[in-house]
């Protein structure tokens, strides 16, 4: 299922190497068409990873006909000699799959800073075609894991006859603009590449960039969208968009019910504000405050931290109309002490967080996840 | 010593009964003249607490005779109660020192979100001002503490005669705009207001705007300057400004080093950059990459987490020409692999990052701490 639940699509995941447990690193999903277009988003981080800056050249054609995808090894801040191996990645598969280099897209994720072993990866690329499979999603899924503990997969299928899936990896670095690592997605709706790159854009804005687990932007975010038009329907921009956010909707929310050393998922609400854009910067600062999600962490609904968050942004609000709600119990009413804060009960992992700026109509949804000892755990012992 | 340093000033610190422990919560400072001038900076935080909004209007006339300042409970978020709760112990302040509530000063720090205990800070104030002593600042500044382990002050002697003393208290919640709870600073150099102020913005903005424990920012952050001319002496601007940030920069070192559960002190040098803005932006977005804080505390030199931080500014620089080097050892050089980074010894409490911007001649100092498990703990238990 995951990137071949539709039509026209074929992928493989396999161990090559790279990876030192010696677990699948290496997935390759291949668009059998008849179409081969194509829509891509990346990281907004200015220090891209050599595959990033490679797969948004790629792009810029409308056409994919591959992605090979490695975990492992990020290959960023890799200088030439990492672009270098990008492009002998995607000369290698075109070679395999008889496709122009220029029609393959590549994504990395692992470590910063360290060159992929390409004795490893060009041999696995090889061997990963030749494992091609129309089930062979889930294995795709499976090998692009790095600190997940699972992987995350979803599937929209419409009553026309069309399919939208996707894969996705990340459990850190999770940050707006992107908030994942690596996703990919395939449909086998009959549509240009313009059309996709829309629908992508306006599903990826509302999801993956509103999930913040850690406030830290990786250089090497990418979410890709294939479609092979196998359906041989053509479904309108509002049906096929609104499937696309779904998949990405279910995928961000399984990003953030994944992430490193995290104890609770929180969603933050930001109600009455006087525009969207308020709504998404309110709902950011909460999101990045340390204090705050330490004492969530310790299943104290300490709305004063909330409050503190929301007086470092300029959105538009009064401090004495501000009201926060705590898993549905109005703590903070007029910026003041609410309702009693020993009615919170906060025991479940996913604790919901509202924010009233009591300034307008409009209002966001904005994830993260706690702070704890045990991401301070993961995350000071990773490379070494 | 520290606000006692100078001539002209009286202080006491007491145990009111405002904390659970017992421990001494109130402290007043008191400016004997013959002068009465005075400066103040507040936190940026647009949710401010009550005795910020009382200080500032304070300040305004240019004059303080007293600052009250209690731990205990940081009457913020407690609507016009908490500020009636100011008012009155400015009131009790001004009836026991003889003079006007408008010249009384008031700070607070804690909890957000309770209203004081006025049974028993009011009394309080009144047994302090009793036990008024040209020796009580050491005491003034134990008083002031929460979550700190030491007290912290700073003295700086003019061979000219005349002194700037200080004393801090700050443990978490630091970050620029301001990046301190509480500072009250005393000379008996003789001098106006607006020198004053000139005074104090200049050393705030390059040391306690430049410290970033954990980038969250108080509701609370006052800063205050108050000269009593008692030395008779009016120092050149020059000289005095040095000499207040000098007393500023050794009261934010302390804060740093006693950040609530941090292992590490990293002072983080932006060197060669196109404006001093860009510098510190840099060093702002490197000192609250939690990533990169949890690598330093486990003595990883990762710099490709410095990278991905300077990679979400808009600083004036190219990825290719970036450069690292941490405790000296130039790790990334070119945007890419550098030196080798078994080459660096991460052993002391204190850590140096150095990033090159390759775009100018500006520079800028950041500080901040590493994140670690007993800053979770301490942040996850801090209410209950």
């Amino acid at each position: 299922m995951t990137v071949t639940a539709a039509k026209g699509f074929s992928a493989a995941g396999i161990a090559a190497g790279i990876k030192e447990s010696g677990g699948p690193d290496v997935a390759l999903v291949v668009n059998t068409g008849p179409r081969r277009a194509a829509a891509g988003v990346f990281t907004s981080n200015r220090v891209k990873a050599a595959p990033v800056l490679w797969s948004q050249q790629v792009l810029k054609g409308g056409e994919v006909t591959a992605v090979v995808l490695n975990s492992g090894g990020a290959n960023a801040c890799t200088g030439p000699q990492g672009f270098q191996d990008t492009h002998a990645t995607a000369e290698k598969a075109a070679e395999v799959l008889g496709c122009g280099a220029g029609e393959i897209a590549v994504a990395s994720t692992g470590l910063i800073g360290i060159l992929l072993p390409m004795d490893k990866l060009l041999p696995g690329v090889g061997r990963a075609a030749a494992e091609l499979s129309e089930h062979g999603g889930e294995k795709a899924a499976i090998a692009i894991k790095t600190t997940d503990t699972v992987h995350k997969t979803a599937v929209v299928t419409s009553p026309a006859g069309w399919v939208v899936g996707g894969m996705a990896k990340g459990a850190g670095m999770l940050a707006p603009g992107l908030a994942t690592m690596l996703v990919v997605l395939t449909t086998d709706a009959d549509l240009d590449a313009g059309t996709l790159d829309k629908a992508l854009r306006d599903a990826t804005r509302q999801t993956f960039d509103r999930i913040d687990s850690d406030g830290c932007m990786s250089t090497n975010d990418t979410v890709l969208l294939l479609a092979s038009g196998a359906s041989e329907v053509a479904p309108e921009y509002g049906e096929f968009a609104d499937a696309v956010r779904e998949v990405c909707g279910e995928l961000a929310r399984q990003l953030i019910g994944d992430a490193e050393g995290a104890s609770k998922d929180i969603r933050i609400e930001v109600v009455n504000a006087a525009s969207e854009d308020d709504a998404v910067e309110v709902g950011r600062s909460i999101a990045r405050n340390n204090l705050l999600k330490c004492a969530i962490h310790g299943e104290d609904p300490n709305w004063g931290r909330v409050l503190s968050a929301i007086g470092t942004t300029n959105a538009a609000y009064e401090p004495d109309r501000l009201a926060v709600a705590i898993n549905g119990v109005w703590v903070c009413r007029d910026g003041s002490v609410g309702d009693d804060r020993d009615l919170v009960d906060m025991r479940f992992r996913e604790v919901v967080i509202t924010a009233d700026l009591a300034a307008g109509a409009e209002r966001a949804v904005i994830w993260t996840n706690d702070l704890t000892a045990d991401y301070v755990h993961e995350n000071s012992a990773y490379s070494s």
